[in-house]
């Protein structure tokens, strides 16, 4: 997705080696209008498929999740985050490890919002190691609902994450996919 | 807005004296189409005044504020939570305690992301007794930006969060405004 690429070369900041702040457009402030272009770029990308709900996780994913959705006229869930010792009634849950800050948390949705005959696709800002995506993937499997496909919008292909969920044969889209990032340089595929 | 009251009648549960979930279309699942329409909504009652940002807090805002922003074109930046003890570089922050957990945290926005130049428009899913519409307020007047007022979607008024925050001169609009939920009842004004 060009106007991405762009964005991401003009406002986002590479840090030494592998590191991308977008905090000024993605990930604190939000410019509505390039999330609006990336809901419609998703739906785009997967107009070939039924959905019938996207499925995100706190924070940075729900205001792209909305965006998206309101192409696909279906309602947005997302993942709540908590702490590992916090067990959640009615719940499905999920161990995340996220590299970023060294530690495990849970994720949890509720049982009422994901049910069998949903077709789901996941909606995420991020895909590197893929921590947050393989939680979302099994909670989805839980759900026994069908995960029709991810759409991400920053993927660092550097990183595993890609690899081992299409290895599981989950779809993924990503919007910008970043070969490397050194010397403060980013290169996209 | 009637349709909001029609829906929380719907579909909130009011429990005991005073607690009302919404989240099977507010808070964990999201009704894009009527978060839509609550965008449209704000962007009327607030189209007397210019506004060049609009700011929420993680997560149940964040939709709700993007839907608002595609109305108004402007960005969206959403405050983060952080353990207390959590001190951030460059950040506006302030203390919010929580009445629903029974705690204490600290919210943060980054200082890139709100200037003195900026007038601020604070979108959020509830007003109870003002802990975080407080917070949000506390870090606008802290950035010298103009806080123009507060869009909430809820606002239970036999809780004093809305009366201390109209005392202090914030216009607040309120969407649907609870008197009482008593016995599994709830009533509108």
């Amino acid at each position: 997705m060009e106007i991405l690429k762009q964005r991401i070369l003009k406002d986002g900041q590479a840090i030494g080696i592998g590191i991308l702040k977008v905090d000024s457009f993605l990930n604190h402030q939000l410019d509505v209008e390039l999330l609006n272009e990336i809901g419609k770029e998703f739906h785009k990308r997967f107009s070939d498929v039924e959905i019938t709900k996207i499925l995100t996780i706190e924070a940075s994913g729900i205001g792209i999740a909305c965006m998206t959705a309101l192409y696909f006229n279906v309602p947005v869930v997302f993942a709540k985050k908590a702490e590992p010792s916090t067990m959640v009634d009615g719940a499905y849950q999920a161990k995340v490890h996220s590299f970023t800050k060294n530690k495990d948390y849970n994720i949890s949705v509720s049982k009422k919002y994901l049910t069998q005959s949903d077709k789901v696709l996941i909606i995420d800002d991020f895909l590197a190691k893929g921590g947050a995506l393989q939680g979302l993937e099994d909670i989805v499997r839980q759900s026994g609902a069908q995960l029709v496909g991810a759409g991400i919008v920053i993927e660092k292909a550097f990183q595993e994450g890609g690899k081992s969920l299409r290895d599981k044969g989950v779809r993924i889209e990503s919007l910008a996919v970043i070969q490397s990032i050194m010397d403060n340089e980013i290169k996209f595929y």
